[in-house]
């Protein structure tokens, strides 16, 4: 994967010229579906399109499967997989917290994910290789914190009382595991696998996520030594209920999953 | 109060010195009561100490009142009101949401308040005179949104599930008033009435919140347009319950009041 690294830092350098100067700005918010709020920017859409026309113009063969466009050459060996708003209601109060997730899979695998925060300036990078975290012009390696219990354990989610996200059971599981870990953050989206990656957050656990969600989250997860899967240890599947698990250590990924399943 | 706006962004400055060095590095953390988890760490410590030399220093007749070391001249005309970083738990996760509170009252009324968050580099100063909003080397004026109903609103508070900051009746208001505004964002502590100071958030509503929470905010929202008191239209009292509810305009101070109130 190490040899489309520079191009995945161009997409989302080219996302970023989109989004940065839309953001705390007066936005046009439309609404995909009536019964549910679900902001989409203009920044979401043109930055999608950027991506998309420098893979078209500079990796035809490439497949994209993208947020707000769908998808491109279904057959693709490589296919790029796009949220360019992760956190569009975080983008929509000026929050500093919504990203730019950029994947490239290879045969359907995640190989490659960019995390980048252009407000801020902040980029994770992770591929098998490892993930990088830039910040400020400073490069560095990434790594998760070496937590192993649940009672010292830092846990984010989004919003584990949205019906958007999270059934009543799924909620009433998320606070059994927040009350026993050491705090619990709220509202961070994407962002928050960033920070696990980088030894800031232990746990991030979420439900009704969908493929472009999760796949630029698991390779800087994983490339910064974390462990992520469904709420079962078992591959992340957006049609089964789209349940997310990340942990700092597997020891940590382990005692979690048992307080989810009710153990 | 002009006259001490340099010197209020020196002593920002000051505590800038030592948070940001200490963010998203190991941590010392102490729980100062047994039975809560309240994170006081070393730059909280450390900022508090900075701000209090330099006011001692150069403004020896000044009274202090600080989270971390208490309340220094309470007979003084002129008193500083600090909370070195609000938002510990973001703070001790990495999130880019805490911030340096700096107030100054005459005669116990708060005069200028100064939101900072050093990571990123944003400044918000709010006098009588207006607030100011500094990121990146440029200044602007800060001014709230023109929001006047709750159905267009953006809220936000801490976390409505805690029982640190809410009771269940309190809770409970603040679903229902949550229910009927556009969406809701959690987890920002006081960064998120710095964002209702530059029209990004319509509405923050707490509980709980201490007079070094409270005492900076005020000149902030006010100077930027924004309308702040207890849950009532009153004037805020740490002592009977923190209650602080801040909106972009007057007619949307008042719906939220009603609503609040189970009108």
């Amino acid at each position: 994967m190490t040899e489309f690294v520079d191009f995945a830092h161009r997409l989302a350098d080219a996302a970023r010229h989109e989004t940065l100067p839309r953001f705390r700005t007066a936005l046009a918010v439309d609404n995909k579906e009536d019964d549910a709020f679900d902001p989409v920017t203009d920044a979401d859409r043109e930055a999608e399109r950027a991506i998309r026309a420098l893979i078209e113009s500079e990796q035809p063969e490439h497949g994209i499967l993208g947020e707000e466009f769908g998808l491109h050459l279904p057959g693709a060996y490589h296919r790029w997989v796009l949220d360019p708003i992760d956190g569009t209601r975080s983008f929509i109060c000026g929050a500093p917290t919504w990203t730019t997730l950029i994947a490239l899979e290879a045969q359907e695998q995640p190989a490659l994910g960019i995390i980048d925060q252009p407000y801020i300036g902040e980029r994770w990078c992770g591929t098998p290789q490892g993930t990088t975290f830039t910040h400020a012009g400073s490069v560095r390696v990434a790594r998760t914190s070496g937590c192993t219990r649940l009672a010292e354990a830092r846990i984010s989610t989004t919003d584990p009382r949205s019906l958007a996200y999270f059934s009543k059971a799924e909620g009433a599981a998320f606070d059994r595991l927040a009350a026993v870990c050491k705090l619990a953050r709220f509202s961070m989206d994407a962002y928050a696998y960033a920070l696990l990656a980088v030894g800031q957050l232990d746990l991030v656990v979420e439900s009704g996520l969908a493929h472009y969600d999760y796949a630029a989250l698991a390779p800087v997860v994983m490339g910064a030594g974390g462990v992520i899967s469904n709420w079962s240890g078992e591959r992340f599947d957006a049609s089964a209920g789209g349940h997310l698990l990340a942990a700092a250590t597997p020891e940590l990924h382990a005692a979690a999953r048992a307080v989810l399943a009710g153990a």
